[in-house]
């Protein structure tokens, strides 16, 4: 018998997962779900379910624990609570109700942490006890980890470093409140910046053809590439932001990487160099040097289950 | 035998130091020796030579440990390095110089950290895994607690919290950038927040009277206590930038509680009332509610020591 871990990632329309061994392949890759289930019951019966038939037709599996990722995720009540993108309302017992579906431990957190863990197990953060992990995607997430061990906090709410205050008074975030880190440095955060420098200056720009609802940090990035004026800026302007919140994390725990991730470090060199150099010009000099500033080394495309699987093999593997 | 540790506080002017047992009881003060030895060397042996007295003494006590707070000190390595108000250059060997005087095992931290540990194992933080201590003195010091250990970080000097951004191209601060949160949350940035708004405000205030050189935090609280209109103003704005700084280490760590020490918490609850009050204001909603923002529990007086010792306790005690 080969032991597994099942990832799952539950995302705001669909929830993907797998089987996966403890060097990080995916054994086996289920099939999409909805996650858009009125009733979290009938969810986690379908996604019960398929785990228990992906483990009939392979016999030779042994499934020791689950892991999942999804959205407000409380790491130590193993709940959902309060998420906004979701059907389910209020506080929803999620690893309590998978595990009655298949019978082995279940552990959840919120995609940053299992993005975070997913470094850590089978990325490039192995051997590192000193990490943070950002996700720039629509908004921007974290996942921390202090002395080998994820950071959860005293609520399970731990690593919001998206909603720390980079600029008082500046852009209104999601949160209800302004200027947090993730309304500048994210895939909208850039976009919200071209929007800016589109009407603050007269560089003419292939972006002023672009209606501002279809605007994407791809495209951006694209446009940068060719060397528009606006999007180099654009660019510039955002790699700066990034580099600001990760010197007030360095000051916190002095982490040896830090690893951006999700569609915004698509952009590649073109946003990892000037962050680094921005990095290094503005953090307090004893931090000089300190610090690699590394793309993710999970492969995108499965990284979400293997985060999640991850997870399990971290808290259930031998 | 009764054990007991050393706890050593190196300050920029002298080293207070003393013997503590388990339940943190001082049995032997030291007498204060001068720090302003200019060779670390005859440091160490005056203050091996003060300790092995102490315990000569008081035959019935048996040393397990040396724990050390000083400025610029280095965990891993048990060095000080490159420290501005010391007189000893470079990078000093401490734990290993005080080890040759005293044949125990030494760890040397800031002392900072030493606060959070005297706050953990003697103080008000007992049975808590997630706190920070801010040391609200000349400048801002930290020492975070996360998962039930003191955070070092990669380099061992985690934990510079004061030298966080929190007002971008803000007051000059003495490491060279602009803006950190201790140029506005101290001792010394309340006393510049009384000039700026000397300067800016027209109101009348007994603190015109006083020259800048020799204006104090807490001649401030005092004037604030007899409702002087700019020590009142000056106490606000301070407590709201100590807020905001909070409120930025919440989002990351998501603390029990923020204990605050040092010469401005003397302040009392003219001060915490104001924090509690923006904290709760200002926090992201999911975190509202779930920090308490609590004086520190140990005895002022030998604060150092008992944070130094507690260091050792923490290290070396069964």
């Amino acid at each position: 018998m080969k032991e597994v871990t099942a990832g799952v990632d539950i995302g705001g329309t669909n929830t993907v997962f797998g089987l996966v061994d403890k060097t990080g392949d995916v054994i086996v890759e289920g099939n999409l779900i909805t996650t858009d289930y009125p009733e979290i019951h009938d969810f986690t019966r379908a996604l019960g379910s398929a785990l228990r038939s992906m483990l009939k037709s392979n016999p030779d599996l042994k499934l020791i624990g689950t892991g999942i990722g999804a959205p407000n995720a409380n790491y130590h009540k193993g709940t959902i609570e309060l998420a906004p993108n979701l059907a389910w309302k209020g506080i929803v017992p999620l690893a309590d109700l998978v595990k009655k579906e298949i019978d082995v431990p279940v552990v959840v957190t919120n995609d940053a942490n299992a993005a975070a863990m997913g470094e850590m197990i089978f990325g490039g953060a192995k051997g590192m006890k000193e990490f943070i992990v950002l996700t720039l995607g629509t908004g921007l997430g974290s996942g921390i980890v202090i002395n080998g061990q994820m950071v959860y906090g005293h609520t399970g709410h731990a690593g919001e470093l998206g909603h720390t205050t980079i600029v008082p008074g500046g852009r209104v975030c999601g949160c209800g409140r302004r200027g947090c880190y993730e309304t500048y440095a994210s895939a909208s955060g850039l976009v919200r910046t071209v929007l800016e420098m589109l009407s603050e200056l007269r560089d003419p720009s292939v972006l002023r053809d672009i209606p501002p609802s279809q605007l994407t940090s791809k495209r951006i990035a694209e446009a940068a590439a060719e060397k528009d004026p606006i999007a180099v800026k654009a660019m510039d302007f955002t790699a700066e932001k990034i580099a600001f919140g990760i010197i007030n994390a360095i000051a916190f725990s002095s982490p040896e990487a830090v690893f951006l991730f999700g569609g915004l470090a698509q952009a590649g060199e073109a946003l990892f160099e000037p962050v680094r150099k921005y990095v290094d010009s503005m953090v307090m000099p004893i931090f000089r040097g300190t610090v690699k500033i590394l793309p993710s080394n999970v492969p995108e495309s499965n990284a979400a289950v293997l985060g999640a699987a991850a997870l399990a093999w971290n808290e259930f593997g031998s």
